[in-house]
């Protein structure tokens, strides 16, 4: 690939090159249809091969159950911090635990619809901590538990998930999603903008279980209401039709190198060496706390806010490109997903090494 | 261009050969960036200025007065249809003209959030004609009225707006933005999905007349409410950006080929050998009336359904593809959005006078 970066964002973030080439191949001519994947008709026999194939193969690698359905939607993560609790809530009090700044938008998208009690909030710990089951305090009944499973601006990420409830599991898996597998059935509800590990952005991608699809008893806009996407297989308008038709290249590419057990593999390899480097090094700090930290996004800092721009900026010099950190943290963020080839994590840390010598 | 077919469908639709390899020419590294515009932060400089030459492009090729924001919304022209009367109608009626199935769709979307006025309904005709000013009948004192400029699935546009009232006027503009010059300021708030004339699907454009974008006094998903949107320049969340980048590339080719004054020139032609065709044969039957016919949208029929059938996929065999009608009108419907060619009208003329000859 000619004079390729490693792009370190956060999201939209780096693509695997096969995904790319797969994408270039077909740009103009999409298996002898004589027009580009953009130009298809979403309702066109070429495109809905496009689309079934897709949901397929997302439901074999996640290994969804057959009670689940997949719903494209529109608005990313943040249509869907609103399209929840209006569809879902139904009156009742909705559970939100707070780890960082996603899941603290989702809940106060949520008060707007109803009443929103918060089972757990790391503000006071800077969000640099997942917590623990006995941290979290749930309302007597709630239509269902929200949480965040990778918090991408904070570097952290929750390890196994709450079982101590009766209540409906809801994850926003925008940062980590298909970066491991996951028992579906733990969740009610799974949902992910694509713009990390699964493609790019456009769509959200909600997994959910087919008996909380019910017609709201709210006034939900049509677009954001489950119970109408469903009955028109995520087709009530015109769906993002190119996004849909990448994330089906990711899925193929991760199906091909060996499934989600293999890219976790993989995954954990690449954190642990770049980790472990933080860990040794007496230069530059760790943000998040050791149990809590993600595969995903890692967040460190040099320990000066003039350090850390110096870093950024020659890393980008090298190849190394968007490791400044979110403002919310400042410092530096190595955002990892799935499609950064461990290649790119050794590149960096060779970088920090001899950042942490010269300066 | 390698077996390109001619795409007559009605959205997603054909793209112009010069954006397709504008985008491919830049798929893997854009500008030496090393990073494919899929993949860039929007947040990013590189990005960022894509997004300014977008707006900046959309705004000279339209002539957008100043005190008009483009925003980029989510959710397609079906979102806005939820967005307009949450975010506009405060507390006060709004006039919905109706010329065909979106339209209606539209209304009854604002039918849940507000009292709604049928200024028009072409039910009756159905939906072949569209209405003269002394056909309109609007309420006293308005939010706003709505139109649809082009009805996709009838054949039927506006070839000049209503202007005998003292409300702001709303166009979907989804199947004919950009087809021809429009006065922006005769409008408060001009809309469309990307998937016809502006590129692909995944955003919903917004052209909005400052003064309207006021805190809303409902409660709106915060992906729909135009104030935060912008408030955040479109970047409230991540927006879909690659649909956003083709969207710049439409708006290069279009400014390039002479902007939209000549654009509405070649479509004249194009549609005029069309209509002319069909009135002159006697074999086909065009379907919208004479004076409300869509230069986009070209409905006609073989005046029977197994015909008709015959007709589109044997057109399909012969490299004129999708031009079987919406299932609400039936038979037969040619887009020939900006990005069909002269030739590509041609050979369907052609193609045409050989089946009814056959037949």
């Amino acid at each position: 690939m000619e004079n390729r970066v490693y792009n370190f964002a956060a999201g939209p973030s780096m693509l695997a090159d096969e995904v790319l080439l797969a994408i270039k191949e077909e740009l103009f001519n999409y298996h002898g249809s004589g027009m580009s994947v953009m130009e298809m008709s979403h309702r066109s026999k070429g495109y809905l091969e496009i689309f079934e194939k897709t949901k397929n193969g997302l439901k074999k690698l996640m290994n969804i159950p057959d009670d689940y359905e997949i719903l494209f939607m529109h608005g990313g993560a943040t249509g869907m911090f609103a399209s929840i609790p209006l569809n879902l809530t139904k009156g009742k009090t909705a559970d939100y635990i707070i780890t960082g700044n996603f899941s603290k938008k989702a809940a106060d998208e949520a008060k707007k619809y109803g009443d929103v009690h918060i089972a757990y909030d790391g503000k006071e710990n800077n969000y640099t901590h997942i917590p623990d089951e006995n941290e979290l305090s749930f309302s007597a009944d709630p239509a269902y538990i929200h949480l965040c499973a990778n918090n991408t601006i904070y570097g952290t990420e929750w390890k196994s998930f709450p079982v101590n409830h009766k209540a409906t599991l809801i994850a926003d898996m925008s940062s980590d999603i298909l970066s491991k597998p996951v028992n579906v059935s733990d969740f009610g509800l799974i949902y992910a903008g694509a713009q990390k590990n699964m493609g790019i952005a456009g769509i959200a991608v909600a997994i959910i279980r087919k008996d909380l699809i019910e017609e709201a008893d709210v006034k939900v806009p049509s677009i954001m209401n489950y119970a109408l996407e469903l009955k028109h297989d995520s087709m009530l308008n015109t769906p993002a039709t190119y996004p849909i038709y990448v994330l089906g290249k990711v899925v193929d590419w991760l199906e091909e190198l060996g499934g989600l057990a293999e890219i976790e593999k993989r995954n954990i390899e690449k954190a642990k060496i770049l980790y472990d480097y933080l860990d040794a090094s007496k230069f530059y700090k760790s943000f998040a706390e050791k149990e809590s930290r993600s595969l995903m996004n890692v967040t460190f800092s040099c320990g000066d806010p003039d350090l850390d721009a110096a870093f950024a900026s020659k890393a980008a010099e090298n190849g190394l490109c968007n490791l400044k950190g979110h403002r919310l943290v400042g410092g530096l963020r190595a955002s990892i997903y799935n499609a950064m080839p461990k290649a790119g994590v050794e590149k960096l840390i060779e970088f920090m090494d001899d950042f942490a010598r010269e300066n």
